[in-house]
């Protein structure tokens, strides 16, 4: 298969790499910069396709912000620590994110003539964003398949299964985890304390 | 309502302004400038929203370009003449082009705490745009209705009717035509062969 992968650079999506190059994929990574606060991940991105010799493409969204307010990764909002279940962790929401992102990448595949896009959501995402979730997912997809003369699928194999379950997927597939970025805070070092530290240390044990 | 309509200066999108505001509804309106050769129809579409005190916002996406390549509205391709029903107006096909405003559309509602967004789609349009056609709004809709903790809805009171019943409904509102742009080929006068040309001319009569 032919993917646009939409890329941040983070364990899950960098898993999802390895997994399509393993599966046998034509892959093609795409990465947005929309404002975040880790932006370090973009780079991170780079330097694993780099590595791997895959085709990235960092796309600049930051004039998109307008549209996209009222989220702590990207407004002047407190990054909340804690769980992705906590009632807080809804601040690191931002504005139908992943419809925006898949939207672009289906363009991408419609230009290159590749039959898919690969998004790297998983069953931990789905307590606090709804733009992860198994509806928006098969709603999404099924607007895809028909919204060009080129039906594009969107896959998301880890949608059934937790980030601890990833890991391990990765571990088989010597995914260098250390080269990825994974905390929201953007700091020289991983805070350790918001969401996705929390959640990354705990998938990785 | 409040409702964010995509708005693109040219004669649907400025009918339904004016339907909406005669609705009673709260309107915000975003044009997108994605490299379209006529950036003229933005123009337009700024200085209507003036003469009728609606907020309006112009969206410079222009650096998504690589992503929608291939059509003739922003690549150095010939733009057709004809109808939109000839096969060559394929080429005025943008990849994805409605997925991706909508989706952007959408961000903006949910940030704005707006509950639609509108889009002047019409059955004119179906036979070339893939991105008109009912199928692809009512996908869309039932994907903007989930992906976000808001709902949003798709609107797109045009969709079954012609561009000549626009032109009518236009005409009881007196939407003024002549501040609107709808020629592809962006000269300083309308070239009147484009498809959109075309189409215009035979919708006013």
């Amino acid at each position: 298969m032919k993917t646009i992968l939409i890329y941040s650079g983070g364990m899950d999506s960098t898993t999802l790499l390895y997994k399509l190059l393993a599966d046998g994929d034509e892959v093609r990574a795409i990465s947005f910069d929309y404002g975040q606060r880790h932006k370090k991940e973009l780079d991170c991105a780079a330097q694993i396709c780099k590595k791997l010799n895959v085709p990235h493409e960092s796309i600049d969204v930051t004039n998109l912000k307008s549209l996209m307010r009222g989220s702590a990764l990207t407004d002047r909002i407190e990054v909340p620590e804690g769980h992705y279940e906590d009632e807080s962790m809804k601040q690191t929401v931002v504005p139908n994110r992943n419809m925006i992102f898949i939207s672009l990448a289906i363009a991408a595949a419609v230009s290159a003539k590749f039959g898919r896009v690969a998004i790297a959501v998983h069953a931990g995402d789905h307590a606090i964003y709804p733009d992860c979730r198994p509806e928006f997912i098969e709603k999404i997809d099924a607007t895809a398949r028909i919204a060009n003369y080129e039906a594009i699928e969107v896959h998301a194999p880890f949608l059934h299964i937790s980030k601890g379950e990833i890991a391990k997927i990765g571990r088989t597939l010597s995914v260098p985890y250390e080269l990825t970025w994974t905390c929201y805070k953007g700091l020289d070092e991983p805070c350790s304390k918001c969401g996705a530290c929390v959640e990354r240390a705990e998938a990785l044990g």
